[in-house]
This record gives C-alpha cells, structure tokens and sequence, in this order.
C-alpha cells in the first residue's frame, strides 16, 4: 500500500469534526474510508465484520487485503477480545486466496504477512494482513 | 528455517513405524519433534495447545516461530474448528514480541508471516508464524 500515514486512535475514538461518529470508526483512517466507501477499492470480500481489497501497488500476481471493519490501529492492540476475529480472519484466508487465484495447496499457495509499527513496516495505520500469491517469481514477498 | 521438507499428513494421522501415535502429531514432522523435545530449541513459549521457539537463522534481531502443538500442516487446513486456536495465537503475538525484546508500538514493532504451499515459499509443513522485530536494519524481512 501506499505509505498513507494516518494518526493511531484507539477502537472507538470519535472526533468533534467529520460526519461519521460510528464506534469503531476513524474518520482520519484510510481503511476505515475504504470500508466506509469513501474512498473506491477493488473489493475481494466483504461481511458484517471483515473487508478484503485489492492492494493498489501488487507485489505478486494476487495481493489482496483483509482487514476488520472495525478500527484496530495493529496486531499490537489485539487481545483476548478481539481473539475471535482474528481467528474468522485466519480461517477465511484460505478461502480468498483461492477464489482470488492462488493455485492449491501444497504446490502452489499464498504469503500472509502483517506489520506492526514502524519497525515491523507498517504504513496504514489499521490492521491489515497481506495475502499474495500466484506463479512465481514475484516482484517483492 | 532449514528447507527440511517433511511429507504431509492430515491432522490426527498415525503411522505404523515409529514410537508416537499422538493424535494430531506426526512423528516424520520436524516441528513435531520440537514440541516433543525430541530435538531441542530455544523455548519463548509454551502451553497446553502453542509453542514459540527461536529460529535458528534468524533474519531480524529478534525472530521466533510460534505454532500450534497440533500437526496442522499449513494456513490451508484451517477452518472454523481450528479458528479459535489461530485467534488464540494472534493475541499472544504481541505478548511475546515485547517479552522477547522488540521494541513497543508505534515506534517499534514486528512482522508476522506465514508461507503456505511451495509457492507461498512454505519450507516445514507444519504451520508456523514467524515474529521478527528489533532495530533495523534486518538481515531479511
């Protein structure tokens, strides 16, 4: 993704200015703007909890985004709480990377990966895991 | 990791030669045969269902791999009866990273990967998240 730098608000942050005011939401974030529809995106999947897009600068022949629609800034504020989506999100991967085009298991596959922090590489403020696959070779991952 | 390519096996499967019949262990498994100390590593954490253990080439200041103590193969085998132990798992990330020495959100931070399948560059099949964080630069990742 773009390095779209958003400012870090805790699940649940409102603001005093902007429309939007949904617990969960933050109306400074990329994410929550795609998710919102604020903002196009090319979208993979999409349920009451859970978003997948397409990543705009792909590093392998599928590269998409999953992420909750809820405003988690990273893997770093999950915890018991939000254990249970994180787990939706692990069992549903398998399932996307294939309707995106991943060949199968166990020749072909996918990469998923996500950042935390600037150290860890993380460029968009909310939680967002990476899923990429396709043929190899692959321009990054 | 090493590329130590070990057959797959369905969770659950047992064979005939060999001294564990564990459901859910697969005694061919490299990972296996860590969990049960029957090669040892360098222990971050266990419990009854997980194990984190560092890697043996690692790629950051800090890298460790954390899997389930059941032989699941890879991300492709997970389902909703597995998704509450790959929740389980998130939330634990951050708790090991910090434990381990990376340094803490936002500043700091880590990755997390996982390769499923040769294509998603998988190298032991049994399923493994690699946590790497520390001062960059790293060597990979």
């Amino acid at each position: 993704m773009t390095p779209d730098y958003s400012p870090v608000h805790p699940a649940g942050a409102t603001q005093e200015q902007g429309t939007l005011h949904k617990p969960g939401h933050d109306p400074d974030c990329l994410f929550c703007k795609i998710v919102a529809k604020q903002i196009p995106s090319r979208v993979v999947y999409e349920d009451e909890e859970l978003f997948a897009f397409h990543d705009i600068h792909p590093w392998a022949p599928v590269h998409f985004l999953l992420i909750p629609k809820m405003h988690i800034p990273s893997l770093a504020q999950v915890d018991h709480e939000t254990a249970g989506l994180m787990g939706r999100m692990m069992a549903l991967v398998p399932k996307l990377a294939l309707q995106e085009g991943c060949n199968p298991y166990p020749q072909g596959g996918y990469r998923l990966v996500t950042n935390t922090g600037v150290e860890g590489g993380q460029e968009v403020r909310h939680l967002h895991f990476h899923v990429m696959g396709g043929t190899r070779p692959w321009l990054r991952g």
